[in-house]
């Protein structure tokens, strides 16, 4: 169980393990064989940095059974997924400015994985090896952009507009995601309270299924799909996504 | 005009201007400023690599009027897109292996923008100056995939599998891209022939709308969609994209 980070202090990167309001400095590749400088500084010395940088980031539609029952969607045989660009990062604390393109924008707080190996065509038992660890997303949409068009729902500009992927504040290792719970406060007050193990594919066999044919590399993320409680974000509103193992995800839009 | 390559040679990376069979070779930042060394390399000794490595790669669906009639779709309001992932990207000279996961794989060969500046909210005119040239691609689908799930087409996964996204052999500067033909060769049979210049969104028209609340960095590869003449890529089969003016992007498929 540990919590990593990434920060930059006075202009230089840095990473190491989170402890209460310290961090312990370490160096190297968080994917490959970090160690430890011995320094640490303090949490509040740094701003705090995207966790890692993912060279794809996956983001699930329609993978919890109360959402696909309140809203009368057929329990998918594969996941079903599109991609959101680069452009959409921004790490915890970043403030995000909503474009102008995007009309209203609505939160979504969500489960991250965070891939360690490369993960091609494995099995459940294979892919469980392969996660590093879990992050907290909010996998922000326009819905207006969404279904503009009746011949092609527009997955990938509707949430990949510049800021509608914050994820962080730290990937944390060593937990049993089923034991974890989304929670999703406007402004403090909870929109969003459920347990992910309401997945319909659970973080391992989601992996196994997205390997099938398609390389996930060290550093990757999926975000695993949300649940009921979806809404707009308020003029100036901070979204945080909660998930107790891992840290918040805070985030002011304007 | 000049047309620019990557490459490796003696396990080190390059890149340079071609001319004829052989490079220039160039220092610095390729969407910078970069500087003639002064050596030249044969073309014959080095391994082509890709021409840049985008940060993201957009696709375009129903860009063409030829296709779009023939299919009977309602020309867009806005340029309707996928992302490939990175795991896609594979340079000329590549042999691909189509994944199992794939089924049949169909070609696609279409025209390439490359960005050369941060692109955002720009007009026309200035989307213009912000593309940096052009490159030949082959948009690799797997149509078993795309229309398995009633519910959701899944365009990421269908065009997101490993080897799916092969572009270059380089990129083409100073080209009026009205003036081009994209040709897709299968086994050398001639199998598309269509003008750029059918295009429903041009090049500088899909920068602008696309870069209304999306940066587009430099490097981001834009596919401008297909037009008619798509078919099955037959095992072992060579698929080459020839667009005079840029060049042949050959890659074998096993």
């Amino acid at each position: 169980m540990a919590l990593w980070i990434r920060y930059t202090q006075d202009g230089r990167d840095g990473f190491g393990r989170l402890d209460g309001d310290r961090i312990a400095v370490f160096t190297g590749e968080l994917f490959g064989d970090p160690a430890p400088t011995g320094e640490t500084v303090d949490l509040a010395e740094v701003t705090v940095a995207l966790p890692c940088r993912p060279s794809k980031l996956i983001a699930l539609w329609n993978n919890f059974h109360a959402m696909a029952e309140k809203q009368e969607l057929a329990r998918p045989e594969a996941p079903l997924f599109l991609l959101k660009p680069a452009n959409t990062y921004r790490p915890s604390g970043a403030v995000i400015a909503v474009p102008e393109a995007a009309g209203r924008a609505m939160y979504e707080g969500e489960l991250g994985i965070v891939i360690g190996k490369p993960a091609r065509d494995l099995d459940e038992t294979e892919a469980a090896s392969h996660i590093f660890g879990y992050t907290c997303i909010n996998d922000v949409t326009a819905p207006s952009i969404l279904k503009a068009d009746a011949s092609f729902t527009q997955w990938c500009r509707a949430k990949g507009l510049d800021g509608f992927g914050p994820f962080g504040p730290v990937i944390a290792t060593g937990l049993d995601p089923a034991t974890l719970t989304v929670r999703t406060l406007v402004n403090g007050r909870e929109r969003q309270n459920y347990p992910v193990s309401d997945m319909i594919f659970s973080p391992a066999r989601l992996v196994s299924l997205l390997s099938q044919g398609m390389t996930l590399e060290p550093g990757d993320v999926i975000a695993c799909g949300t649940s009921n409680g979806v809404g707009p974000i308020p003029k100036g509103g901070t979204v945080e996504v909660v998930i107790e193992g891992i840290g918040t995800l805070s985030n002011r839009f304007e």
